[in-house]
């Protein structure tokens, strides 16, 4: 089934402690797709300025990835500048220019009105509402919060909130949101807002996912080096919901299995910068690292429990 | 199979979030000892002073736990306060005295000698080495890291540390001495320096265990509230010594149920402050919330690996 993702196109400038990279491919719609496009079709509604480069944009139609609900005005792409801290759990923006983002309202295309699977990467609630308002009925629509919303238009954070299946968000955000420091409180008060599951991410330490079934904690994949985090959540929605969507069923095991998924691409996605990695991923890579996930979370304790 | 563990018995002073209590039964012995009894018969190595109250000592021999190796001195039990960050990974020292522990050299009775499982809580690598030398030929050493000793002692430390099978130590240790700020790296870096397995502990966001055979890694149980993580280090290696004593086979199956009994008991221990909840645990209940951590980890992943 088809996925219709929301979201920045962005040229980025980052800073870790492995370096700078300027003016590289970035915006959450294009971690997204990039993961996404493995398990299932997916097509990008979004908007670039006319310096947005042509070998940029075949990159996504090269791999299959659909751009005709990226709407193309005269201007300057969105750029975002980020640096991380030696803890790259931190990170600091150093400059934001919307530009062609700048009072633009994204359109879903007829088709893609009718899609089963949304994702609404981190942006202003009013334009999430606006995209919901579009879609006919759809089977799963998953949002990812962005701190920034939290402070300015609590109001309208809240109406989405309980528009959506599955609410993402990191750790600090769960706190802001809720008030409650303890992560297990955070989680059960956001469902309370209305989302069926919520997924709480806390980057390195992996994901909290709480929904009524009960709860499900997964470490993050541990790496050697991690080279730029930029997109790891944003990968992560795109590999947990590209399963969802090729499997066609939404439950608490397939959800699970999705968050395995989200997060063996993820940690791919963080291994060079910018999407570097995500463009030469195979699917015989995320086998194997799905794989070795298993094999990492298992403690062999089917033979211990004989009750 | 019986363990020995050496380490301190201490009057602490604790203060929290959720308040404060003075004078309460702690030290790293006493935590692992009411960990360990549940799966093993556990004697314990250590000194105390004349104002140990006679109700703490029965509290340990009610509970099966040998106190024939605590050695009574003139003068006071060692005293240790401590005050936790809201963020309860961190926390400060106010005090430490030492007391009757100053200048103390433990021995072990003849029959401790003949110990297979010894575990050694956090102290002065010279005093680990003193124990090593008197044990014939244990099957399993296991061993607590202290990031003081890292700055001090670091000779003594590195000569230990070739001794002991596991090598117990949190995120900031391992850093430290290492100087790897990356995990997995720090991980390997230690199991270059001796022991067949590493474990990494990450306070609330589980364990990270490295050895030959590869990498497991394990959430902490995830509380609604955390009242006093003082122990739970302790408690998490007394679970998990007690597991591999009774099962009788060290391996990495074995190993990874083990690292799984030691986050469920130290999952107890930090619901109450000091011992409390541990003087009150059932068997029933590991039992129970084991079952409730296989679920919490379990990622169904069966139903889609077919190959």
């Amino acid at each position: 089934m088809s996925i219709v993702v929301v979201g920045f196109l962005a040229y980025d400038t980052v800073e870790t402690q492995n370096g700078k990279v300027e003016e590289v491919m970035g915006g959450g719609a294009s971690y997204f797709a990039l993961a996404a496009r493995f398990f299932s079709p997916v097509s990008i509604v979004s908007v670039v300025g006319n310096d947005y480069r042509p070998e940029h944009w075949r990159m996504f139609t090269d791999r299959g990835i659909d751009m005709r609900g990226v709407v193309r005005l005269e201007g300057m792409t969105t750029r975002w500048h980020g640096r991380y801290h030696e803890d790259m759990n931190k990170r600091d923006t150093v400059q934001l220019s919307l530009n062609v983002l700048e009072g633009f309202t994204p359109e879903l295309l007829p088709d893609q009105r009718r899609a089963d699977y949304i994702y609404l990467a981190p942006n202003d609630p009013d334009l999430h509402e606006h995209i919901l308002d579009q879609v006919s009925s759809p089977k799963l629509v998953i949002a990812d919060l962005y701190d920034y919303w939290i402070d300015t238009t609590r109001a309208g954070l809240e109406k989405v909130i309980k528009r959506v299946d599955i609410m993402l968000c990191s750790d600090a955000e769960a706190r802001l949101l809720t008030g409650e420091h303890n992560l297990v409180k955070a989680g059960r008060a956001i469902l309370a807002m209305g989302p069926g599951t919520v997924l709480i991410k806390r980057g390195e330490y992996g994901v909290l996912q709480f929904s009524k079934e009960g709860m499900f904690a997964v470490p993050a994949y541990p790496l050697e080096e991690v080279i730029d985090p930029t997109g790891a959540g944003d990968t992560f929605a795109g590999g947990m919901m590209g399963f969802l969507a090729r499997n066609g069923r939404v439950n608490e095991s397939t959800l699970r299995t999705a968050v395995v998924y989200g997060s063996v691409v993820a940690s791919y996605a963080v291994e060079d910068f910018s999407l570097r990695r995500l463009e030469t991923l195979t699917w015989e890579a995320i086998d194997n690292r799905y794989r070795a996930f298993i094999e990492l979370t298992d403690s062999h304790h089917s033979r211990w429990i004989s009750r």
